[in-house]
């Protein structure tokens, strides 16, 4: 019977978390650049432009999201390139790198896109790196390289 | 020793439940366009093929999904462009720009994808414009262009 | 009097999800290919770096997802094709095809990526199948195509 109670009990526990906000609230953050620009091989990207920080765990001046609370987060990194140059970013879990994106537009600029799901413990880090020299597009009107993440479940 | 809580929990959940009424059913909208098209520039793109529409957010007549409750929301959006035509859809929050997808293919088609996560109020509004006439690739048989939002946290 | 039970009902709450795992707790899985490889047409694609399998939902021998339990799920597929070569993955819900990713690149690589919500039933299945003979680039050191799912509500 405790089984079936479970579920009724988390649907409370979910409508006291949205009404009582910020202390058990779910991480999230959405962070972008807005501007074309050239980053040096194997250097941690920052995204200066952050649309949401619900947690606070990125840290646009580092570039670093770190973990408040354990628990399986989504990540997702996109980009697009300049035309005729490439970028290459991998995603890194602490120093463990996970996935990469890349571009290149022969003529046209080229998107590149992932996403992944990471079980983290409090205080891991998630960032992004570049793995080449890396030149990307960037538009004050509509931004292109944004990097996500945000809690799934504890 | 947490079965003997059981009961005390549950018979606060049940008040509280009460008190704090059944509104927990998450928000989600996933459409698609599943044909080949070409969109005027600064038109509303329309995603006809509904997936998903929990809470219907979503209107397809209009392309706009308007937000039934307060939260942070993650949104998605890709297309494949036609051969040697381009596509550039923005995703707009009210009347602010947030993020670009752009593909062209010199010679094949080319992807773009891109996601952010927003806090919206009620009665916000997202929806994508194309920032330029735009040509997309669709496929009865598996779409490409894709829509998608859902609620992450209140 | 709600708020000062809050702290000890959420703990509860904690230690019930954690104790009581499965159960209750969020299915997400998330697996890639960190490989270079050629896929066979209409074939089921097979992810065997597993990043992430919560609730066990994802078999990495078969390639297929099966849902534990009824919910809207949301649904990623991201690739990247080898140079002058195509890739072309579709991905299946039940026996119904949803959504499409396409790369090839004239010179360089190209990737795609794409991402849908659907509500399934427990039992469902959904996996990634090629619409004709495809191509990925992979690389041990950040893995490109990834395959991930999460449940989003109930």
């Amino acid at each position: 019977e405790v089984d079936t109670m479970l579920p009724f009990i988390l649907a409370i526990c979910t409508v006291l978390s949205v009404v009582h906000g910020q202390d058990v609230a779910v991480v999230g953050f959405s962070a972008g650049i807005p501007e074309t620009k050239t980053i040096a091989k194997d250097e941690i990207v920052k995204f200066p432009q952050v649309f949401a920080n619900h947690g606070n765990g990125y840290d646009n001046s580092t570039g670093i999201f770190t973990a408040t609370k354990p628990g399986l987060y989504y990540f997702t990194l996109s980009a697009v390139s300049q035309k005729q140059k490439a970028f290459g970013f991998k995603l890194y879990y602490n120093e463990a790198h996970t996935f990469k994106i890349y571009g290149v537009g022969s003529d046209p600029s080229v998107m590149g896109a992932n996403s992944i799901l990471l079980r983290l413990k409090s205080r891991d880090r998630v960032y992004v790196k570049t793995f080449f020299e890396s030149h990307i597009f960037g538009d004050s009107e509509g931004t292109y390289a944004i990097f996500n993440g945000f809690l799934v479940t504890l």
